[in-house]
């Protein structure tokens, strides 16, 4: 047996029931130990196998140490318009709903939305997230950045002009080249910003076809190319985006012919959603390489429907899922979303062996972190690999009790039984970001403060254009329901 | 203004937001106190209203407080088996997956599972269980008695020879008289046990129509009717159970064709499941006033199904969501449970507004007080009742913020957003059962370890049995996926 020796290590969790995703399965070690050094993984294996002495030691004995979770696609601004948006018509979710409430934020505002919802994620175990946002270099500053999570954002770009709003479903939208090239050049400052950053990357953020002009679009595909860069996108979102899309590009054009037209079907694209897709499309996407990010909670409560991520998976394609906002789908705890992701499904395909505990893992890890381009770095406990973790508590009595034989029942306790309540450490870069379920990094209480105090007078600045809006919301408010 | 003075109070919960569902909607009330003496509401209402000292306060402020949550149909014992049996092929989910561990529990071992699932069930905020289980007098004496739950037990009755396990779907299971009415005395017992217990109350169990031959149905509905007593049996789950009746009954006949002529379809009946009747069956169901448990997570589950139970509603029938077993489905958070309720119905309907968060609380509490037969007595929060509620933390990162106006954010946020992690409080039938989230009535660590304990034993023991069932389950540990 050959030992290895480490000195200078900053963190050991021993004694653990690794999932490392390492292989093509879950890489399950018993009695595992995982040390950390300058941020990077130095060692997984057999604790017989390692000696060293760490500056710190988690005893992991009871516990399940895995990759930090990965949500592909999160606006964590909307964080602090929780509940301003559910159970509502498809067709006034983004209007009458959520609009009249997300106009009225600040940029501090979004700040303090974006805050809550790192907050919340990290304490879920994500230790990545696919941030889709206006603004994002402020935001990143902001919230990511000083929080400690790791992030792949996408700048906004959208080029409708705000007239847009009173135009009816089938005229095109109007485009504003000016803004559509502004939100570029937000972009590619963005990616300059962040350059060197270890725990920001950066995508390129097209809206979605119906929002930007082919010139931009083509703009975009080429610098993505020159740079090797990668676009995160909503593609195929559903009747209203393909109501816009026949009226600009003519009949039986759909979101995907005409990205595909435009050369921008190929593995650099991170395409969000794709319900509206047909299944043939999506097999063409999956071929090409393009990765999908599914938000089963999101979709069934804005749209009542399932994402197709399992058929998704079924043609090849790379898919990771993402919880989106919350005003409609609640919050972003990550195992829960695994968890509705996997029952969703099951009752999509009436078939209880769909989206299984295993798969769900790989999906929230190394699955998440092919579908951001970032899997050379995280995604799963390899030597070399940058320490991205979480350790979860198999003791909490929504996940115990668990067994190791004849089967390994935290895998299928953990995506069934699980949530945020049972992660106990989450390790970003090698720093230890939520310790005992509490976050490290900034004083809890002062981002809950602030969002209450922020959305409050959002919402209470909003409320007449909320009224105004007349989404079904308001004839329950007026009913005594809410 | 009246000032309701009140002595020897034992406890008050003040300035709170309260859902006290004693109107037709959700009985929002701000800023209100709650009083509780000798385990009755003696007061709910505006807190300038009230004036009095109670043995003990509690602040709650930034907080809601809402009658104890009503799980309408548990199998608590079988928490035990947690991550034993799921992602299994519907055929495969009792015989092959689940038997081979349970039919290896100890009474001890049956005893130790409903202990974890009553803690668990308690820590999220239930204050009522269905409890539907086999020697449910031990089974309520050693677990939801001691650690202070509301129980309606239904005692199960099951006439099914073993020997029915070696013949095929369509081969009538042979019944033993004899077992059939063992069943029924110790369901007796059980009433006669608990006749004066103000937290226990009871049902009668058959479990199934397959399970137990018409005349000891037809002599269990004349007990029921001569004792003003109800039944609590597993209705229409699916193919096996309508290939059996068509086998005992003749061609044509359906489970509830043959309740019907039996007389078993009255309000005396709560009907677990429903989903393989027709719409048309569960409409005459509901308008004679069959109650319905519906138990999303676990028919997602073990079926590929969602429950109708929004249908079932449509209908007039009264309903209520129960968390079933734990080993496919995971446990028992009943937040969790109503927010999957939501969802897939959303899906199932392709309708964002279906279940809505004001009709998930309701259902979660005075509807399944309704459903359960109890609601004379909890199920809401208002003078008179026993003191059966919850007070939930609205500054959990997972539901915070929350607004007021234009709209209580706290409605959606609790049921898209909530789970245990946000119950501070819980109190049934007036005393505090659990307090900082953690239970007051037993050892949580002692509870636990027994649990690991006994769970790792009976895994042991069974795990030959379990490999020669051969579920997909042993392919996939054979494959190191589990």
């Amino acid at each position: 047996m050959a030992l290895v020796r480490s000195v200078g290590m900053d963190l050991a969790i021993t004694d653990t029931l690794a999932l490392t995703m390492a292989d093509d399965r879950l890489g399950i070690l018993e009695e595992a130990t995982i040390a950390v050094e300058d941020g990077e993984i130095t060692f997984v294996g057999p604790a017989d196998e390692f000696e060293g002495d760490a500056d710190r030691t988690i005893d992991g004995a009871g516990r399940v140490t895995m990759p930090g979770l990965v949500n592909v696609h999160a606006h964590s601004d909307l964080t602090l318009l929780r509940g301003g948006a559910q159970d509502v018509p498809e067709i006034e979710w983004m209007n009458r709903a959520l609009g009249p409430l997300s106009e009225t934020m600040t940029h501090e505002d979004r700040v303090a939305g974006a805050r809550l919802g790192v907050l919340e994620a990290l304490r879920s175990g994500v230790t990545t997230l696919g941030e889709y946002t206006a603004d994002a270099r402020r935001i990143v500053d902001a919230a990511h950045d000083p929080l400690g999570a790791r992030v792949v954002a996408a700048e906004t770009i959208n080029a409708v002009d705000d007239a847009a709003a009173d135009l009816g479903p089938d005229d095109p939208y109007p485009l504003d080249a000016e803004q559509g090239r502004r939100g570029l050049e937000r972009n590619e400052a963005l990616f300059d910003a962040y350059a060197d950053h270890e725990r920001v990357s950066c995508l390129y953020g097209p809206q979605a076809l119906d929002m930007v002009s082919p010139d931009l679009l083509a703009e975009i595909r080429d610098r993505a190319e020159d740079h090797d860069r990668g676009i995160h996108m909503h593609v195929a979102q559903g009747q209203r985006e393909q109501r816009q899309i026949e009226a600009r590009y003519g009949d039986g054009e759909t979101t995907v012919s005409v990205l595909e037209d435009l050369g921008l079907v190929s593995d650099r694209l991170l395409a969000a959603h794709l319900h509206g897709a047909t299944c043939e499309e999506r097999r063409r996407l999956a071929h090409a390489g393009v990765r999908m990010a599914a938000n089963p909670s999101s979709i069934a409560a804005i749209d009542g429907i399932t994402p197709p991520i399992v058929e998704y998976r079924e043609h090849g394609g790379v898919a990771g899922v993402g919880t989106d906002q919350a005003p409609g789908r609640g919050g972003h705890d990550f195992l829960r979303e695994l968890r509705t992701t996997a029952l969703l499904a099951k009752t999509k395909r009436t078939d209880p062996t769909a989206f299984p505990a295993w798969a769900a893992l790989r999906v929230g890890t190394i699955e998440g972190a092919r579908t951001l381009g970032i899997a050379d770095r995280v995604g799963s406990l390899e030597q070399g690999k940058r320490a991205d973790l979480v350790v979860c508590d198999l003791d909490h009595p929504s996940v115990a009790p668990t067994v190791s034989e004849p089967l390994h029942t935290a895998v299928p306790n953990l995506v069934y039984g699980g949530s945020g309540a049972v992660v106990e450490t989450v390790v970003v870069d090698g720093a230890v970001v939520v310790e005992s379920g509490t976050l490290q990094t900034a004083d809890e209480n002062e981002v809950l403060e602030t969002a209450d105090e922020r959305a409050a007078a959002v919402f209470d600045r909003a409320g007449e254009d909320w009224r105004e809006a007349d989404s079904v919301l308001v004839d329950r408010v007026a009913d005594g329901w809410l």
